[in-house]
């Protein structure tokens, strides 16, 4: 049973003929989010962050009967306490057609397994606070909700402010 | 008055030297955030991870009259929306008896100039949710709460049983 889902289904790091791939991917995350207009990134600019000289993000892109069905953004991320590198993932997207084939499990799974690889000791990620299929779905697979923790961020104006700041 | 200031307070990128002071302040965090049990990182792995072939987090220190006062951690994470990295603030710290002089304030300013020296859209870290005198700070200079977010984490055998998953 096993052998015959893999034969629908193919984990694979992206390689930068998937570039435009990863365009359009993000542009279905962005909509499905209802944050399309945040998205600034283009091709030009996702080949330099995901094959430049200096990566800094890696992605994994998900196949199903041979045809793309969803991806997955990571990095490395460091724990102070634990001294190391933990594997965050910044983006995991399904598209509609193919949800509910366990693509999304598949794709996190892939992800663990390169954590362990790696050494490294944590894997975390974010998900909004109304997405409750999400969140169950990640608690049922042994993830735990950080519930004290907040998310703080400072850009565009308000960040020049601050980084002007004499001390 | 502010070259004054500067007389007092100086920031400055760790070095190498710095290896057993950061060990020690990074205990100094976990005792305050209750949470000294999770601490792993020695001056081994601390050296590794800082000053290693392939460094997973840089540091700044902060003097007070020339004495070690607090520091920050922090690292390039990445947006899949602006394609592009950001300035992450994994810890920030400053030693109890150096406090209300500005030296939290002055390593955000910091870290905030590094963000857009480097061209980094965002500049994002987490506080937890007792944590009002810090939270309110934050929000007085300009950083939004980014209040729908929940972080999820896979550690342990949580992570291993996914790593192990077939599909």
């Amino acid at each position: 049973m096993i052998d015959e889902k893999h034969d629908f289904l193919v984990i694979r790091p992206a390689e930068e003929a998937d570039v435009s791939l990863l365009a359009e991917f993000i542009r279905g995350i962005a909509e499905y989010e209802k944050l399309l207009d945040q998205v600034v990134a283009d091709e030009t600019i996702l080949h330099e962050s995901f094959f430049g000289s200096q990566p800094s993000a890696e992605a994994l892109i998900a196949e199903w009967e041979g045809k793309p069905a969803g991806f997955a953004v990571f990095f490395e991320n460091f724990s102070t306490f634990m001294g190391r590198s933990g594997l965050y993932l910044e983006d995991l997207y399904v598209n509609p057609e193919y949800r509910r084939k366990g693509i999304g499990k598949a794709l996190l799974a892939r992800l663990a397994k390169i954590a362990v690889e790696r050494g490294c000791p944590r894997f975390e990620w974010v998900a909004l606070d109304w997405n409750q299929n999400a969140i169950d779905l990640y608690e049922k697979w042994g993830a735990e909700q950080l519930k004290q923790w907040r998310i703080f961020r400072l850009s565009g104006e308000n960040l020049a402010k601050l980084a002007g700041t004499s001390y």
